[in-house]
């Protein structure tokens, strides 16, 4: 079941309390195969610039990370500089510069055309739109988005939610894009709109799957130390829709499992500046995870004595 | 297997952007017993002025809650007068008047004496201090404190950490009493200074159970619907000491349980102003909502095909 990701493909420099990184590995569809690729290969589209480090990409590939999709363009690579607040609560964009990435349009190569997993990462949903006309059959589509889209493209964001069957973004933009802040009648505001199911992401608080009438909640894995929060949301998608490959199945038990598989992988993306966080991650330590993961939730049946 | 709780009886001012309320039942003593008692009878011990509306309280007292150690005092009630913002996730103290709590020293009654579950709500630690000299043989002992106590009076809630096995705070609380921004990190802190257990609240997010080597997630119940914040972590305090009173039992997979419970009457507790929200509550709408809660966090076995 070929997994496909459309994304961005970056060089990121991070400030944190604890470091600093400068253009290193970065970009949604980066966070996302790399995190996807500890349970099932993943196809890549995207766009570089001519100064990418792509023997970096390259170092990758045997990871099961197909790269052929990824375009390369003249021009400078898309770059983003952010600096995290003490406590990594909140962040500050330094700088955006899109470089190759302003006049992207992806074309999905053969064989990604035929994906049946689809995760449509944060871009103009105009060109969401536009990967969608170009996958032939597929079996689930999912996306993200940012607050910068919902307020300048609201209308075709609106047409592509009728089109995915899931939508994956933050707490802030769920309060944002329905317009209330109670995020419970903010993810039924999204059900209404399209997708079957969304999940809305908490950052240290985990994550919650909703869908009509049930909802599940994932708690984040509790870490001692956190380095750096960029990209967890997109190794989150990357868990979540690589489980989910795997399984080749989305029936509502293989989405819970795949929320675990999602935080899982956040949890593995804060530990370390850009993609560090996953060297040395064997699919064992996945699986282990996981089970502490399904303790810290499970609730023992216990009955009151009489 | 007697539950005693020892805290504020007060009257409450409420505005919140869904109402208010003028002089309304509360305090944490009120909030936990009125929770607890859905579960197990629970004896308060605290103080009210001549002017407390104590027919209110003796309406409650069928629920199984033993007012009797309520001192009668003349002068004023305790008061408390605070805001909540358009989202209900800050509030403003308008106005504290402290009346006749301010010379409050609890003085356990015959048979409170002897109970055997005990929840120090949150006053002055030196009470607490002085509440657990006269307790002849308690199973479990739990606390509540806040950044008033923390700030003014160290020295002595370290001294009732060292005598608790319970801490229960909320995760700003735990943040300024470690001196420690990372919540697994404070907790940790916290049982390396007495208790064995620390329950962290985390608001609309739920609360954690942290005991050595190993912590327990329980979300909040999603509600599209939150009208009053206050009392909510008392609540859950009754619903979790509750529960153990009735289980007779503190071992971890009954703490577990005890979070759910307490999760629960959190939930009630925020669905309306004061005491409100649980009006015509049962325990079995009480049994029905914790299995609810439990399918929200389930994860299903559900393996991927070969």
């Amino acid at each position: 079941m070929t997994l496909l990701v459309v994304g961005s493909v970056a060089l990121d420099s991070i400030f944190t309390p604890f470091g600093s990184t400068a253009d290193a590995l970065g970009g949604s569809a980066v966070h996302f195969a790399v995190a996807a690729s500890l349970l099932h290969p993943v196809k890549v589209v995207g766009v570089v610039g001519d100064d990418y480090p792509v023997h970096e990409l390259d170092r990758l590939a045997d990871r099961g990370i197909d790269w052929s999709g990824v375009e390369h363009a003249t021009g400078e690579s898309f770059r983003w500089k952010g600096k995290y607040s003490y406590d990594l609560q909140s962040r500050e964009t330094l700088e955006t510069r899109l470089g190759v990435f302003a006049d992207f349009s992806p074309k999905l190569p053969p064989g990604a055309d035929h994906a049946r997993m689809v995760f449509l990462g944060n871009i103009d949903p105009v060109l969401q739109l536009r990967v969608l006309d170009q996958v032939k059959s597929p079996v689930f589509c999912a996306c993200d988005t940012m607050n910068y889209w919902i307020q300048s493209k609201r209308e075709d964001l609106l047409k592509l939610l009728e089109r995915v069957d899931m939508l994956m973004v933050n707490d802030g933009e769920a309060r944002e894009l329905s317009g209330d802040w109670n995020i419970h009648r903010a993810g039924r505001w999204i059900l209404e709109h399209g997708p079957k199911r969304v999940v809305i992401k908490q950052g240290e608080y985990g994550a919650l799957l909703i869908e009509a009438g049930r909802s599940f909640h994932v708690p984040a894995y509790p870490l001692e130390e956190v380095f750096d929060p960029t990209g967890a949301g997109d190794a989150f998608a990357g868990g979540f829709m690589g489980y989910l490959a795997r399984a080749q199945d989305v029936d509502t038990n293989y989405l819970r499992r795949a929320m675990v598989y999602g935080a899982t992988m956040g949890s593995y993306s804060v530990s370390g500046f850009g993609i560090r966080g996953f060297e040395g991650v064997t699919r064992d330590d996945v699986e282990q995870r996981v089970r502490r993961f399904v303790d810290l939730t499970h609730v023992p049946v216990a009955e009151p004595r009489p």
